[in-house]
């Protein structure tokens, strides 16, 4: 950590900020500049943020972090680029993209089995479909809950397709692990502290999507939640964030992707639906995500999206993913990737 | 809701929709305009978001909601301010402030209990402290728990300060309510809907702190979630949003007070210490807050802010605390209000 | 437009609103609700903002408006979409991609021409190069100027390249058209409405840069500053916009591209270079945005970035610029266009 | 400034960077650290931006500016407030707070003469109104032009209110200096350096803006270049920024005028009238702003904002504003300053 005097510092407060350091356990290292000093505190910065707190001390005009907070989701712990297995037959993270599709909410027996029947034939690789869901308001549609997890066994036993669902609330958590492939930590409990935690006692692969308004280091911090529980297979998800552009639902942040692949070993897809909210822009949405590097996409694809409980706005119809894939496939051929 | 049709659209778009609007038990209005036709669609939209889902069919450009989502928390059900009584001689929300002070975290039984001793002499009429503490990195301080709730009574038996303290998951929060007298859900919680319906089950004052990328009108849903379990009794808290700006560590948005006094009954507080981050600029947010109409605030005060296990940079030392409450009781005066 | 009533709005205030609505030369329309009234305005509402100044009447809660504040930029008016010629021999529009490449500044005549020279033969068709530079801090270097113009003028006739070079000033628009073949507006000056009402009034393409925090409806209408006054010829530029992110100088906001491509027939590029701010990201974002259908890129490539004047950061090296461009022909197949 | 190194980067790296931070003419200081080297270069960086170029070099990590850039406008060059003089009896930055008041626009001669006379009446010593008006939209209303600005000075003849008006061209900088007391920049224009450095080279305070999505130290530097010409009178004005909130037009940043107090000798105001860009909270926001600090504000009035040319559901009528100077003549009596 690099601790700014400010210009004209007593010696006395440089001399009380050096005392600090040590205190702590660090070795101080001081830079005379032309108008003010600079010290270094050398040593394992990490979950040692207390050191934040000499920004509090008389003649600091303020303290900088060097090193980055978190270790296991960190490339400087592991270099090569982990690859998440799902299945005997599918993984994350490797040369062949992951597709994972199918509506927001499980509605009725015969929407998620229609569903997962067409998004296999498009060539998804995971079903999606939420049985607990979030909803901003109490009075919307909340999910079939243990009966919608009833029935994507039922789309999975059908389709062969693993299954990704969302967790909403640690209590629940162990009954969702029971019937999904892929645990799901939705946009809004990217930060419950508890809820990471949890998922990280479990043995099963997590998808965290990234917050609405979480930098990227806060991202791979949450990661570290999960991680430093034990369970080391997170998948990361970009999904939007929130910026003052009302013309999408969110901002598609694909930036983020090669920003993540540089810090991070974990797999990192997108999240084309929830990041602009209209199905007008998801195809290219989709492609751009795999141009830009993404391992995969997340994509909403309900078979009568006029009349779905939930995001039908943002919901492709069967027939424009299928087309959708046919040019996803042209695009991973030209990044070296297969799908 | 208003549903705008594209310019050119055709007949049987247009009757389409108008079909559809009916279906969902709606009355249809048709506006004929000089380029494009409006559809008002006539009933309670509230808590029927699924009218959204026409944005999906042919010939529409968008659906404009015209109600707000929320009824419990709108001023058109309940016009007058309510009062929310936290002990038989407090309450929030009335013609006198509630000023909420004391350390981020319970670190020791020393540091509570002069903590609590020296907000209350300044003035002060509730104690905070952190018990569970919801850190963005595992390996930070993560709070003393039922330890730390232990002290927290110790300190409101020494001092006949009613206690706020942050629930940070469902499973604990009838823990937390044991010993607190108001229950805070924290920012990153602020859409964790199973915590909050949770703590709409309980008997307790809810102060709920504003998402740091949540609009109001989100705020307002995630209030309209506590009280549509039960629970009246809660108190809006502005703790800063989430802005380019990175002079401060969020952007206080005092604006959402006036705001918040138009649409809703609920008492409004501020939160200067998170709101800004950094103590040189507390009082200055404390008494701006005041003159905005907030019924109260929220502060970060430590004995020793050097040698605080979390938020130092943010807190107010005794001494700072006691002459901001002077200049406090002056502003309130000229508000109209007590202190 | 839609002026929605308050809830329980008197009747007299009603007739207030309708009274007005006549007087503006619109013909009201009364949509009786269960809890409150809407009126729709319907006339051309374009040009005539003074109609949101009802929302000062009283009774009033607010007033939504329906049409879109552009024309000459709308799909509504010319659906096809637009291609601009350059050169005899270059469009921007097409089926043919556009790629705009060279350093940030022009610094000297060796570093203009080598670079000219090293993006023309690796498959550039157009020379970027600042003269005129707008400059964060006044001590910074702030281009060539004239001299800058002669330079790149120099540079076009060596390799054949048309240059795209930035005005900053009404009063030097003239000097640049004599020596650009396409004017830029930087992002800082995309609400200069002086100066884009100058180029306005100039013969040559105009690039458009969106500002760092415009909606892409404020972009469309500095669009249509430029075309109101009789210059059609406008290329547009996403080049990031402003948010919460640290990670990047600015947020890429390729949903910009698909959103653009719905609402307006002019085209659309990106620089991913402004956007990211960091040559390690710029590859990656540049294939995202092909991918996204945009009709081309402005990179900035510079022989030795590590003594640039200006954006050495985000600046790529020739051979890397080489390579980025063999990637971005494979690209182009697959989304069917010509690089 | 000070250069982070990857971890395990290469001696000769290093050695790299020593040898350019030389190159540079700076010390370079090495600190070797557990994981990393980081190398303080010793310096006035500011002026020096090419420093940031090394971020490019290989091995390099990051570059972390220490100095702020800019100097005339900071405290370290100049500790006690400015008090900037507009007329004899007038100054801005002492204890006595300044009040802006007036209309957006010149609209005619009966609408400004009557605004000077109320807001004279109810005690705002400055009048303000538009005569050249940038507008998001060119076929809104663009103001009177040179008859506007003779408008305003006859409303200062018959009110001896000193006059505030933007400048929005450098071409017509010295006409509008001709007539107004103060030159205003606005938002748009904040980064207009043509603009703003001819404003430096005119002989009248300015009054500069804010822009949308400036940060405050872009804010400083914006203040610096009009500096750097020579004109030291400058005002700054907090006007609101862009963020994702929409229940008001932009999100006045009052956290601002503490950390402008703190970084700068200049005076500061506040305009809740584009704060919030809703006349219902302009009254709560003043009041808001003097407490936090600010040195005075500007507030539209309009005596008829029903029929106001541009933003009218922004503008207090007469009797509103006087009824708001009363509560703020309370309100700078509990802070100390004279109104």
């Amino acid at each position: 950590m690099i601790i700014v005097m400010k210009a004209g510092a007593a010696k006395k407060d440089r001399d009380e900020v050096i005392k600090r350091i040590k205190e702590l356990g660090y070795k101080p290292h001081v830079i005379h500049g032309t108008t003010r000093d600079v010290i270094g505190a050398v040593g394992d910065e990490r979950g040692k943020l207390v050191l934040q707190s000499i920004e509090s001390m008389h003649g600091v005009e303020n303290v900088v972090p060097i090193l980055k907070p978190y270790k296991l989701a960190s490339k400087e712990v592991k270099f090569e680029p982990s690859v998440i297995p799902v299945t005997s037959s599918l993984a994350v993270g490797g040369k062949r993209l992951v597709v994972m599709a199918g509506p927001c909410s499980v509605e009725s027996e015969a929407q998620i089995l229609e569903s997962a029947k067409a998004v296999k034939e498009a060539g998804a690789t995971v079903l999606r479909g939420g049985a607990f869901k979030p909803r901003t308001s109490p009075y919307s549609f909340q999910g079939l809950e243990e009966d919608g997890l009833k029935l994507l066994a039922k789309a999975r036993d059908l389709t062969g397709l693993p299954v990704v669902t969302e967790v909403v609330n640690p209590e629940t958590a162990d009954l969702v692990a029971e019937y999904a492939d892929i645990l799901q930590i939705g946009a809004r409990n990217s930060q419950n502290f508890a809820l990471l935690k949890k998922v990280g006692q479990l043995k099963k692969p997590v998808l965290l999507k990234r917050g609405m308004s979480m930098t990227i280091q806060e991202f791979l911090m949450s990661a570290e939640y999960i991680m430093s529980e034990g369970n080391q297979a997170v998948i990361l998800c970009e999904r939007g964030i929130r910026t003052f552009e009302t013309a999408t639902r969110n901002t598609l942040d694909l930036s983020a992707i090669p920003v993540l692949k540089e810090k991070t070993h974990l797999p990192v897809i997108a999240d084309p639906s929830h990041g602009t909210g209209d199905y007008h822009y998801v195809a290219a949405m989709s492609c751009a995500a795999v141009a830009a590097g993404a391992d995969g996409l997340i994509i909403e694809v309900h078979p009568d999206p006029e009349r779905a409980s939930s995001d039908g706005p943002q919901s492709l119809k069967p027939k424009k993913f299928a087309s959708l894939m046919e040019r996803l496939r042209k695009i991973s051929q030209a990044m070296d990737r297969d799908l």
